[in-house]
């Protein structure tokens, strides 16, 4: 494969190809074809839930914030957007995904405001069989998020459990 | 300070009182007094939104996963509410944080599923002062979160921006 990604697996729309863990390779990477139109109200509600500070709910109070300026993005909205974006792919993939293992190295690089458009790009950094469970291997890759003037605002190392082949 | 957190500062309703960089040791613990409780609808509707893969939306589908085994939240939903109760805990301490800085060794331990009830505890592992900018600091804390059984469901290292008193 020369374009891959890292995270999904079963999709309510399932993929026509199966990718397993064996069919990965260190150094693929991939431009996830989806793009993600960051919206004020899903902004605003998404914070409300999750992350209620003042300078992701109010415009003022983002003003004043020597880091935003405006009203911005909850770092956690935004790491949720580009995990979406890379499973899409993944789920476009087929790739047999178990679950999440987690994340490391993961930098808010830039704040994230209502209007921008974001897109995700991804490469496999490593691949690790399982020495206990040999029907699976962790699968580490690099995921950015870019916002629409190519500004890199997110990277982090997703780990995720995928199947391998002789588990078909 | 004997107990304190990692994340929050400005609130709709604003803590009487505020708690600087310069107030925080390391070693200081906290268990947030907050309780998340994980409902289905909401389980569902976060899954939707960012992480649409079938075990986090179908019974069928998760119980035939060999992780999960029946639907289970996904990774991010749980990262995000644990957000939110260590940052709703800051805010009650009025943490003068300026913005998120980044996440390191973030682990899903054991799967988070609909009705269950989180908890989180935090102790901060390290304070540095910014040596470009003198009103602020990093201030990196451990947070975990634990469900109703006491049985610890995702760990993080979460590292945050936090100003300092001098920029009172």
């Amino acid at each position: 494969m020369t374009a891959t990604s890292c995270c999904s697996a079963s999709t309510s729309e399932p993929a026509t190809m199966k990718t397993w863990f064996d069919d990965l390779t260190v150094g693929d990477r991939m431009t996830a074809e989806g793009r993600y139109a960051v919206k004020r109200e899903e902004t605003i509600a998404f914070a409300e839930a999750y992350d209620p500070q003042l300078f992701h709910l109010d415009d003022a109070a983002a003003e004043a914030n020597p880091v935003f300026g405006r009203l911005a993005a909850s770092g956690w909205h935004t790491a949720a957007i580009i995990g979406r974006l890379t499973i899409d792919h993944c789920m476009q993939l087929g790739l047999q995904t178990l679950a999440g293992g987690g994340v490391d190295q993961l930098r808010w690089l830039a704040p994230v405001y209502p209007g921008d458009t974001l897109t995700a790009e991804v490469v496999i950094t490593e691949l690790k069989p399982s020495r206990s469970k040999p029907d699976r291997g962790a699968v580490i890759c690099r995921a950015t998020g870019y916002n629409q003037h190519g500004e890199a605002v997110i990277t982090m190392l997703i780990s995720s459990i995928v199947a391998r082949r002789v588990a078909d």
